[in-house]
């Protein structure tokens, strides 16, 4: 039986959003939420306490990275993955299917998971539902994810309806394995575009009792339309008291436009994997080229609607000149940005849903 | 005609070593002080705002650097350097010779400065010791330096001599070129490992009534104990009343002793260039190799006996993780670390001075 960690503490009247609140051990954590990626045991080019002060209410994990490096056994033995990267609040891991899965040829599919090949030193290893679900009690992370395949995309609805039968096989052992108290533990909606698959899949993770619920496989490769098509399909056909959480996504229209579905949690490697690419997000939901030679004597900051660390203290000219040398400030300023950009959008997003504006106000929001 | 900028406020019996107080506009800096190196308007990995976390008085900019990117015209029009990489506190730039120098062959000594190609784009350049305070002023540092020839180690006794002899005429020259009101400007003394050049060139610096004097030429190559014996011998020839550096020293073994001999004032790229090679100093001033297999499982801190950010709050095990598998933020701990043992160091030995005990600890201060 799962514990009423949720809660719904308001509704909107134009659309699905809600607002909630979601109590883990490390912490509160006020839905729509999003989780910046914290791959490798840290969140790229940031520390800890700067996603304190950017008001970061809950990192994510990745399994697959972690057992490899340093191991989830270290991890163990170093007091679980909060201490080990000395981050107090909550943490979500990922079950690792998603990862191991994009490695073919280097894996096999077998019933009870996934034999695979490490992308780093050519090593074997075995992953499914026991060794996820064990790995991730290692980790200590307050939400775990049940072992799921990820659907690959495009995919013919004989093949979609065969991964699902082994998705809902093995959640149901990712189900019954132990975890500690403080663990919650959310289980995977699949089946790809095909709207009797999600809802048989919705079902069959809804009599399983998790705590929350995930729509997965919807960030692959398919279009933002089919996208919307199937999160507006299967958030509605979850359960009302518990949390939604849409992995992988998105760009700010994408989220923004997921909560008026219904979905609660957000996970994307945007903000950081831009800030490495020189993008910075601006209000609106575009980015702007923070490196582009027309911006060497714009004394101006990334963003003048931004009150950010970077927008407050430095100029695109020098943000550019650092990107241009190559130095690590540059990574940071972008990242410390593109962090805050979608924080303070979820934050805009919360308020709009408690004074009931968020569906009159539009894009304006992003 | 020189300020009174300086001001020694007490003197060691047991050896050279002094207290001292620099005045610049944007501070006041107490001697002996460490200089952190921050080449290209960033001190590498960190931001401004931890580097004022840190207790750093003052930074080093590179005018070399700068020069080529993103120019110095920019900088002026942005503000100045200060403006430029929001660092609100003294700034020390060198002249650039150094770096020009050691370009060779892509460099051409003529009678006015040196001819050069950039290494970054192959364009022609000139530095001398009117272009190098004309940028130098643009740049708007605290404390500019006069433009020398800093002579390659070894060098016979003949090119030396004549090495010196232009370094006094580009430092009559850099004398006489205007410089904004605030700007301190130093002379530097060369001459190589030969005493009778360096008492020439020192008595030339006296003369010349610089607000501060740096000893150049010491950090090229000679043998520690060569570096010394040029320190001791410099040192005491140099005015008493003005501040003496000594350019990019270096160990805080050497810095130690330097401070013994009289001289104030140091930088160098040790802390943060061994930061980024995986290196942490240690109380005792030794390094730790902090990447090896060894501490894969060592749950203590990098230094038991330091307080820095890292060591209150990371392991071993977390920062050999870190530096495995290349994230930034393992480079980021290791700079605040280094750069905090050279602070801190710095302030044990102006303690010491201040009670007399600096001889008497001996090594045990490192």
């Amino acid at each position: 039986m799962s514990r009423s960690c949720y809660t719904v503490e308001c509704r909107s009247e134009a659309s699905h959003a809600r607002l909630g609140v979601l109590e883990t051990v490390h912490g509160t954590i006020r839905t729509p939420v999003f989780m910046p990626v914290g791959t490798r045991a840290t969140v790229k080019a940031m520390s800890p306490r700067e996603l304190e002060e950017l008001n970061v209410q809950i990192i994510l994990g990745n399994t697959y990275h972690l057992m490899l490096r340093p191991g989830s056994g270290l991890i163990r033995r170093a007091g679980g993955l909060h201490k080990f990267e000395d981050w107090n609040h909550p943490i979500l891991t990922d079950c690792g299917g998603f990862q191991v899965f994009s490695l073919a040829p280097l894996r096999k599919i077998k019933p009870d998971g996934v034999e695979f090949t490490s992308h780093i030193d050519g090593s074997r290893h075995f992953l499914g539902p026991v060794e996820s679900m064990r790995i991730q009690r290692d980790l200590g992370s307050d939400i775990v994810m049940a072992f799921d395949e990820c659907t690959p995309y495009p995919c013919t609805r004989d093949a979609a309806e065969k991964s699902l039968a082994m998705t809902k096989r093995w959640e149901e052992i990712s189900r019954e394995q132990p975890l500690d108290d403080h663990q919650l533990r959310f289980g995977i909606v699949q089946g790809s575009v095909y709207h009797n698959l999600r809802a048989e899949s919705a079902a069959h993770v809804a009599s399983l009792d998790f705590d929350g619920c995930a729509i997965g496989g919807v960030s692959v490769g398919e279009s933002q339309e089919e996208m919307f098509d199937v999160t507006s399909f299967v958030a509605p056909l979850l359960p009302e008291d518990k949390p939604r959480y849409l992995m992988g996504v998105g760009t700010p229209k994408q989220i923004l436009e997921s909560v008026k579905f219904g979905v609660d949690m957000f996970d994307c490697v945007m903000p950081t994997r831009l800030a490495r690419h020189a993008a910075a997000f601006m209000r609106g939901g575009d980015t702007l080229p923070a490196k582009a030679g027309r911006f060497a004597e714009d004394f101006s900051p990334l963003d003048p609607r931004c009150d950010c660390y970077a927008c407050m203290h430095f100029t695109r000219a020098y943000i550019r000149h650092l990107l241009n040398v190559n130095e690590i400030l540059g990574a940071r300023l972008l990242t410390i940005h593109n962090i805050h950009y979608f924080i303070a959008l979820m934050e805009r997003i919360r308020a709009a849903i408690a004074d009931g504006t968020l569906e009159s106000q539009g894009d304006s929001i992003l």
